[in-house]
């Protein structure tokens, strides 16, 4: 038998979802429950695929399939498509399998053509109702199927209007509207040549297409990429009995919610319009009543759709979003899905559904997108307020959260507004070290360079800061103090808001209101630790971070950032001293200095993680990070250093790298200059020793070695930790257990992981450089062209936010294989940013890691993606 | 039974090499054969490796075992160490499995002291003699293993020869030399702090610690690195009998080859002087006789001689370098080892050796180094010219060949001064593209900064021009006319000559003599064509490149870089024009001017490969390189180009990249600008059409795209050549066969290297930028942190000159076995630098690829060392 691509409703149900798309699942469904749903069919995701395959055709034996499907579904309507007398007429919707914007709109009324119109009025005996289907059909299938614009089909219906004085579409006369569909065909033909189709089947035919077509537009490949939806699921299409809403006062059309979307309470929320197609909801002309008013308008209507919510919502077992249409009195469903719903509502929904012994506690941890936690974790816009505020440009959403505040182009500026009591918002080309203190004081970054992983995101979600990186958009001229925004002239003092949940920038100050975290996330997290197997680690490069981290539940510290703690004013002297050495001696001198600092450091992040594991990653950056590169900067250095500004305009030309990610950095700095290992080491374990002597905390040190390639690489620096360790307790007199391991960051430790472990005791995945490394691109640099990638279906997410599975997390296994292989006891980590993506930590679960690393505010986000992925595991 | 630690000579033979060393085994090998050898025994390199696991000592049960062994040697010769009557004297030595210079030299007279002085005297009946000996002893042990500066010794020598009256050492009495001896010994007091040692067994012990250190001394890490020795190999120590060449004119010593080392011929060559020990020969204090003057002093030695020659080179069937003593008219056999040649007797004695039946064509091939054949292609020093010159510095030794000229800053008066009929040296910081001309027209090439596989050193190679790149004495002030080289400053039109195989810089014009290739040597490609299974091919960017390449043998081209085509002077406009095109059309316009310069190109290569498979790889660098970086440049070139500098110098900051090498270059230049590849196909399509009609020769050229790291990326460029390829075709209606593969030079491609399979035609590995990749570091940046690397020890061989098996060729295996399991005739070859590197070809015809490919000059080395690994691989 040939492969079947087309299901009437009465062959599926729900468990169909990745062949007839959420929509005609639902339908499907609704069918098999009894429910009083419009019959029709669905083109399945198969046949989209297979469209796509050849060559954007639909084959003959598809096209066959939904003839006979047509036939079958005309004989249960008892009407035929094309029947000048009684016409059929359908609505053609598209469903994917995840409900996607961006894809082809509904077309309603198909079938209608110059001969079926007047069968249409004559059999509602209502010529107006019949016209203004068909001039909605025209307008609907030229725009969405043939590309003619819409404000075109506006224009003529607003010359008609003031041409008979009619203000609403709804004064219009029946033979106003036939010179509407005159003038609608006019211009079908003036804009495409070819007088407007007469033939329902040709319609049908075409407008599937269409929806087919929709499937690879940018905006759904854009939509696809942000929310992890792979290519190649193609898209359903529902093709469907029409029923009306707009054929008189006994009629009506709305949707609603089995519980409120944005607080989770458990009563019918939605709205709904009398006399109406769907598309004049969406229209806003006129204002729908809420739903409590179909109880007054009709009674036995409400009572039946307040049955059927329930039994949905049973039935499913989660709160529905429905849509239906009410013909003539009779209710009709037109769609049911799970709703969609604000974190918080979705926090209360899931809590609520426990409660009511309708859901299981695993299925409640599954119903929550740990992404959406973000939104509860920092501030938003006030909901009215950004209804009105229109985006002037957007950039990536690098860090959640929403601000307002006064544009300062650097971090002075920033630093000395704040002090002055402003609300300040820090708009930069691109952040660096340097810029630390100044993002610390902003409510808001926007930068105009950089990826989802530049120091400014980073660094921003590290913070837990609203931030909008790499806006092409913005040009920053810092000193004539203004930057643009598209085509928005933004001086030094003016206010703007961000939405680091978005991207998208505003001009002007734009209230927000604060995070709120309420008792059901706690009840959430209690669950998810109840399941997860995978423990939840934080990077935290200061005690407030830390304690931040602590307060989200982090269970020790996955990556401290020893150099972060250098960009400081007050610090950063002597870390040029040290980089501009001569020799040994010199440097010894300077790490000297650096090392009372460095025991304070790591005293205040042991107290603060109050004995849980803390992983201390040694120096990684190139050293000239820490070197000014301005005249003026490398001026007064040298001055402040006593040295000419020609050696050290020598020493900084020295360290120039033609390719810094790949350079003198991480262990190689530890080889070249062992005395820097020496001085963290001593401070590594000082700190453990006073902090113990202070607290009674018993402090078990992890030092991690970073961008090891080589076990013998590794050994050299684990001997100077060793012999560094010993010596301290020796002078100390005292004994500390510590640990050393190893970043695995480099391809070829990966390929060398048995080798590896043999001394690192334990790994811990650096996946933003391993990803450029196995990619071959940096995260700085690639910004430019993955866009293009993107558009040309190459690489369908960005894998410095989402594992690469295929490449990166094929050599994570082997690492972990090999790795294990050689010590079985191997502790097992990842601290890249990916450690607080869902996706890749339940990609992490199943390599069999035993900790995840992320920033203190996505720590909820991993406990609840960790919970997902063991739960999905045992299934 | 404990270990064996130690061996007499009497139980060795010469396949326990590895075990024995290169001199150890010699000796028991002449021992076994009946050959008069001083008899002794051998501490195994075993016992080294002990040692330094032990942490530098030597183990009791192994100083159990030498003491044992000793006792059996001292019974053999009838003496004991330290008898005051008749002292028992040995020298110790050194042996590795490998020849290695900058190990420890050789301590003659061991076993004399205060009172045995005076035993030999009276035995020898000879006091001069004795104490001769001992100074000669005290000297050698002090320096060589107390560290005791040799000068300080020497200065006494002088003084008591002043005070004495005595020109010759000859001239010493022996109370003259019994004055140098207490002098030395005070000498020694003073130095060290103690009595210069007395106890013979005493002295022994620590002669054979230091050869150990010596194995680990950093003249002996760096000459491991640069021939490929592992450093777990460890060193021999041999323990011998002391025979005298210096006790009078019965006496004599000497070092003979069976052939002449220098030409091959079948003769003894060699020399050897009367009444002297082996020092004398080398020190230079009386001139050696050839040793035929041997035959007329003791001719019945002579006549034993010549029959222990020929009885030891039909043993061995090769040329043998020999060491021997006289001691009154007895003949005494010290040494016997494989001879070290020039390149050019290597082959006559390989060809010789085959006609006279003594081995096979297999064998010969094994016994020539490939590297040596660089010599005979390239010029070299005049060798009495050479032995006059004082090398002033060294940088790398990055293109063989040796050379003379006047210096020039740039390329321009490179090429004034070329045109003025100079010859020309050019020395620069580093090269780029735009000196090609330029270093077209020099001699010989020199660079401060940058590797082996640096610009320089890379085209360097490619055009077989002498090259010294790296030198970080150079110092270079271009705009004062001037550079420094060490303490030297060489001015503009100074001479300075340089050695591109050893890396040494010369001031001054120092005579070369012009390459030889000799009948031997096309005998010798012609036996490695015989059994090499890799084919050869070689990288070449031009017909004059290609035309060398073929006549070296060259079976195809495995590379052709299409940009080197672009940055000639009169064409680099147009490839700029491209780049700062604004738009598509823009673009387009510059790419119709580049067009028929590039089918020019592709015709000229086709011509000069007859048909051979010719490889093109599509444009690989990221553009910013053809754009100028110095205002002056980017103002003439704003003007040129009819845009303004303000324009200009924007393209080239959008361009700028913070990691160019890990940026928008590669196939990502085609998937953005799709229109490049476009031209480039067109270009190669048409080229083979045009050839194929002027020629008749059929052209099968091969597409190579780059950097290709997922399989969509290629299908997406290869739909792009297919598209355009099949236009063309189209156009000028004809039919031609072409090839779409990929360069395999990112980890990730290796990983899902099955994938990129089903639509690449044939791979070839990138392994210059697949090391990068791997191992995480730029060869541009690494070089200021490798040579830590090697001298601890972490790294024992320049990754980017000797394939990383570990790690690099872990990937290439996988990328082998995925890719044939997709594609089972994929067809697979090499084109990274390593394809001119043996002991890489060994690894390639390993892992089975299909051909390597390399530099022009290179091509006979890959085809012998394919040969070689061929012949391995069958035994």
């Amino acid at each position: 038998m040939a492969h079947k691509y087309v299901y009437l409703f009465s062959e599926g149900n729900a468990s169909m979802r990745n062949l007839l798309g959420g929509k005609g699942a639902g339908l499907a469904e609704m069918t098999g429950l009894g429910l009083p749903v419009p019959q029709g069919f669905t083109v399945s995701t198969e046949a989209c695929t297979r469209y796509y395959e050849d060559g954007q055709m639909i084959a003959p034996e598809i096209v066959g399939q939904i003839d006979e499907a047509l036939a079958k579904v005309e004989e249960i309507n008892g009407k035929k498509l094309g029947d000048a007398n009684d016409p059929f007429l359908v609505s053609v919707r598209s469903g994917a399998r995840a409900s996607m914007p961006g894809m082809m709109d509904t077309i309603l009324n198909l079938g209608l053509n110059d001969e079926t119109v007047l069968g249409l009025a004559k059999k509602t005996n209502n010529e107006r109702f019949a016209y203004d289907s068909y001039r909605r059909f025209i307008q609907m299938f030229s725009d969405v199927v043939m590309e003619v614009e819409k404000p075109k089909f506006e224009a003529i219906l607003d010359a008609v209007k003031e041409e008979n004085g009619a203000k609403l579409d709804t004064d219009l006369t029946a033979d106003n509207l036939k010179e509407v569909v005159k003038r609608y065909k006019a211009l079908y033909l003036k804009e495409k040549g070819t007088e407007f189709p007469q033939n329902p089947k040709e319609q049908l035919m075409e407008a599937i297409k269409a929806v087919f077509r929709s499937w690879d537009n940018p905006r759904a490949i854009v939509y696809r990429r942000l929310n992890d939806i792979p290519g190649d699921w193609g898209t359903a299409v529902n093709v469907q009995a029409m029923v009306f809403g707009n054929m008189g006062n006994d009629c009506g059309t709305g949707v609603a919610f089995t519980r409120d979307p944005s607080t989770g309470e458990k009563r019918l929320y939605g709205e709904y319009l009398i006399n109406a197609q769907g598309e004049d909801v969406v229209a806003g002309i006129r204002t729908p009543h809420p739903i409590d008013k179909l109880k007054e308008d009709m009674p036995e209507v409400y009572d039946q759709f307040v049955n059927t919510a329930k039994i949905l919502e049973d039935h499913y077992r989660d709160m529905q979003d429905m849509e239906y249409t009410i013909q003539n009195g009779k209710l009709f469903m037109l769609q049911t899905r799970n709703g969609k719903r604000t974190a918080a509502s979705a926090l209360k929904i899931a809590c609520d559904l426990v409660e009511e012994g309708m859901i299981t506690k695993e299925e409640a941890l599954l119903k929550i997108d740990p992404k959406s936690l973000d939104a509860l974790l920092h501030p938003t816009f006030d909901p009215t307020a950004i209804k009105k505020a229109k985006s002037i440009a957007a950039g990536l959403a690098a860090s959640p959260g929403a601000a307002y505040g006064r544009v300062y182009f650097n971090a002075d500026d920033a630093v000395a507004a704040s002090e002055r009591g402003e609300k300040v918002v820090l708009v930069r080309l691109e952040t660096s070290p340097e810029d630390i203190e100044g993002m610390h004081v902003s409510e808001g970054i926007l930068t105009a360079r950089g990826g989802m992983t530049s120091h400014a995101a980073v660094v921003a979600r590290g913070m837990g800061t609203c931030c909008v990186a790499g806006c092409s958009d913005v040009r920053v001229f810092e000193s004539k103090g203004y930057c643009t925004i598209a085509s928005e002239k933004v001086s030094e003092g003016d206010w703007i808001s961000l939405d680091g949940s978005t991207g998208k920038i505003y001009l002007g100050a734009i209230d927000t209101k604060p995070a709120e975290v309420s008792g059901n996330f706690a009840t959430i997290m209690g669950w998810a630790d109840e399941y997860r197997k995978l423990q939840v680690y934080t990077n935290a490069d200061s005690p407030a971070d830390a304690a931040k981290a602590v307060e989200f539940g982090a269970q020790g510290i996955g990556l401290t950032r020893t150099e972060h703690m250098f960009f400081n004013p007050d610090r950063i002297p002597a870390m040029r001293e040290m980089i501009v050495s001569k020799n040994e001696d010199e440097r010894r001198k300077a790490l000297a200095k650096i090392l009372p600092m460095q025991v304070e450091d790591f005293k205040g992040i042991y107290k603060a993680m109050e004995g849980r594991p803390v992983t201390i990653r040694f120096l990684d950056p190139p050293l000239h990070e820490f070197l000014p590169t301005e005249e003026d900067d490398i001026v007064a250095l040298a001055n402040e250093m006593n040295i000419s500004v020609e050696d050290l305009k020598g020493t900084i030309a020295s360290l120039h790298e033609f390719n810094p990610m790949m350079g003198h950095r991480g262990c190689r700095l530890a080889v070249t200059y062992p005395e820097i290992a020496e001085m963290q080491t001593r401070a590594v374990i000082t700190a453990a020793v006073e902090v113990r002597e202070e607290t009674g905390l018993n402090i078990v040190p992890e030092i991690m070695i970073p961008l090891v390639g080589e076990v013998k690489e590794l050994k050299y620096v684990k001997d100077i930790v060793v012999a560094t360790a010993k010596a301290v307790m020796e002078e100390k007199n005292v004994q500390i257990e510590y640990k050393v391991g190893t970043m695995i960051e480099i391809p070829r430790a990966c390929i060398t992981a048995d080798e590896i472990a043999t001394e690192a005791e334990f790994f811990s995945f650096g996946t933003n450089d391993l990803t450029q490394m196995t990619f071959g691109f940096s995260r700085d640099d690639a910004s430019k062209f993955l866009g293009e990638y993107y558009s040309k279906k190459i690489y369908e997410s960005d894998p410095f936010a989402r594992v690469d599975q295929k490449g990166v997390g094929k050599l994570m296994e082997m690492a972990v294989e090999l790795g294990r292989k050689s010590r079985p006891n191997l502790k097992l980590g990842i601290c890249g940013e990916h450690g607080g993506d869902p996706s890749s930590v339940e990609f992490c679960h199943k390599l069999g890691l035993n900790y995840v690393s992320c920033s203190p505010f996505r720590v909820p986000i991993a406990k609840l993606a960790a919970a997902q992925a063991a739960i999905k595991d045992k299934k």
